[in-house]
């Protein structure tokens, strides 16, 4: 089996650390493994497997030789070098916010659009963390009977953040335990034993832009560009795992069995719904986990063609380090890891047609 | 002014102490107090005011002579002492939801349904905490603009559980950051950096009870037995109040400017919203205050009709102890204290008119 010259951009971080774990245990063909990091993180090591590895400050000449550059940095270091790793012949795969609307730059989950990878041009976004789990849960139900509109509040981590905010809720937690007064430093106020229907900062139609992100990128993922979404997105002092409460109103009615059947066929979800037995998913429990959990589903009592669930996935590694993980799965699988040549299929690539077919 | 023999059930619980401490507060007419309580609690010393009073245990003779009695026990402990109460010539104020669904039961919420007091027969329920502040937020946004359907997803503290919640979440919370195992005895499951979409019993259509209430409790006391109403309830690692997302559809288009106009100007309600410096409603600011609060006001991007919106208030004030004492004051303001003697009055109450005149 061939192997592959690897990069990690934002190596030390949650996002980066869980990749590399990812790597491990999905045994990925890592031919060679290249871990990049801030100038403040270099020189620190870090594993991979059992082999201790230096981590490098990126630099533009980071990316020579390399196949697949995981970048797991915030948007503005992911403008500056998934280019330069792209014109060093790398398959970029980010995570961050910078090209998941650009049309040129397809945005995938594999279960969901897979076949979207085929006309990268050097770069792959990977979606937000709660837009992931929740298209994943939608996407088989869409396709068995369209989605017209979509109410999703969410129930967020601070995991979503990075370590800082971890650290935050720990401090803030003890603090308030010990009857000492908090200070908040990563978010505006006090997370410890509170909510905050804040992520991302808020825009002129009054969404923030982690709401906004919800409903562009479910478009894109989905190829649904009619699709009606709102989302109040609300960070809660959980440490991993994001919950979402999800309100769908389908083209026709339909049955929760039917729900349940279908989402149990489908990859990468597992179906946890007993609720007179207290069974549900829960973050506590998805932390650590690859699948999306769905429970709590019934029949929407305010709409007739309404169904209502709860969604809960690990936010670091679907969320995240897992969705990335899998797109270069599915490129290598696939043969897709160069940018498609043909400027045709290229073309055909930017207007991709309904889901239904191929996928 | 003339003083009432005011006697409260479950005296030594959360809500109890809170209503307790909001007579004081308020200068409620307080002529006598009496405080009651289980067998277990019955010797124990409460204050009222700067008075200790001893806690006494609740006897189908507690209530003789007795004009008001606010009743903060369990819905099983409420249906036997209740009807004694009135039967001793007593208002009896419930917040268990013991009385809360009998059509021949006023449930009220005075800034809401303050009228219906007129025709109770001795029993006045209070609602829900969860419903309570939704409706206060709701109802005058109603009288403008009805609305057909609402959605809302629920973070609910755990204090709205009892004091063994808020033990159980400290408890379990030190046991986490130490790194210890935990046991959940409230809670079916882990409550401490987690989500739990569960409160109260789940009924046969998927729905725990806990939601139902918002859908009947709702309708009954906004008068809109039409209302299409969803909720998910999820209790959240907070110990005092809840917050809800709430998306409403109403009959006409209507701005987010007209909403916080007329929130603004309605009694109960705080508008807090300013979301570009991270000022909208928070449970931890909320403890301890009286006002529903309101932010995250905005056009809902998913429906025409459509405005979404970010609802917390102090669940054992508002939300119980102060709801009720506040139906207590209006039944007085009214002279609504004895049940209405004309059978005919009391017929034309059960089944009252729309909202939109005297109140």
């Amino acid at each position: 089996m061939k192997g592959y010259k690897v990069a990690v951009m934002g190596a030390t971080g949650l996002v980066g650390q869980e990749v590399i774990k990812i790597l491990v245990q999905r045994k990925f063909p890592v031919e060679s493994i290249s871990l990049l990091a801030s100038d403040r993180s270099a020189g620190k090591k870090a594993f991979f497997n059992h082999d201790e590895v230096e981590v490098k400050e990126t630099t533009p000449e980071s990316f020579e030789g390399m196949d697949i550059v995981f970048s797991a940095v915030e948007t503005g270091i992911s403008k500056r070098f998934a280019p330069i790793a792209v014109q060093a012949g790398a398959l970029v795969i980010d995570k961050s916010n910078a090209f998941r609307t650009d049309p040129a730059v397809p945005l995938v989950v594999p279960e969901v659009n897979g076949q979207d990878i085929r006309w990268h041009k050097g770069i792959i976004a990977s979606p937000n963390c709660s837009t992931i789990q929740m298209v994943v849960a939608l996407n088989p139900l869409h396709k068995a009977n369209p989605i017209k509109r979509i109410v999703v509040d969410t129930y967020q981590s601070v995991s979503g953040t990075g370590s800082a905010a971890i650290e935050e809720l720990t401090a803030q937690a003890k603090q308030v335990l010990n009857g000492q007064a908090t200070a908040p430093h990563v978010y505006h106020h006090q997370i410890a034993f509170n909510v905050l229907p804040e992520i991302d900062v808020f825009m002129d139609n009054g969404y923030s832009k982690e709401e906004w992100k919800m409903v562009e990128e479910t478009r894109k993922i989905m190829h649904a560009d009619e699709l009606a979404i709102s989302a109040t997105c609300v960070r809660v002092p959980v440490f991993i795992s994001h919950s979402e409460a999800v309100n769908i109103e389908f083209s026709e009615a339909m049955t929760p069995d039917e729900v349940r059947r279908i989402l149990s066929q489908s990859p990468g979800i597992k179906v946890l719904d007993d609720p007179m037995i207290s069974l549900y998913p829960q973050a506590w429990a998805a932390a650590g986990t690859d699948e999306v959990f769905v429970g709590r589903i019934r029949q929407d009592a305010s709409h007739p063609r309404g169904i209502v669930m709860w969604v809960v996935a690990d936010n670091l590694r679907k969320g995240a380090a897992l969705n990335a993980v899998q797109i270069a799965e599915e490129a290598i699988k696939r043969d897709w890891l160069k940018p498609t040549r043909n400027p045709e299929t290229v073309g055909a690539g930017l207007k991709p047609a309904r889901p239904g077919g191929q996928e």
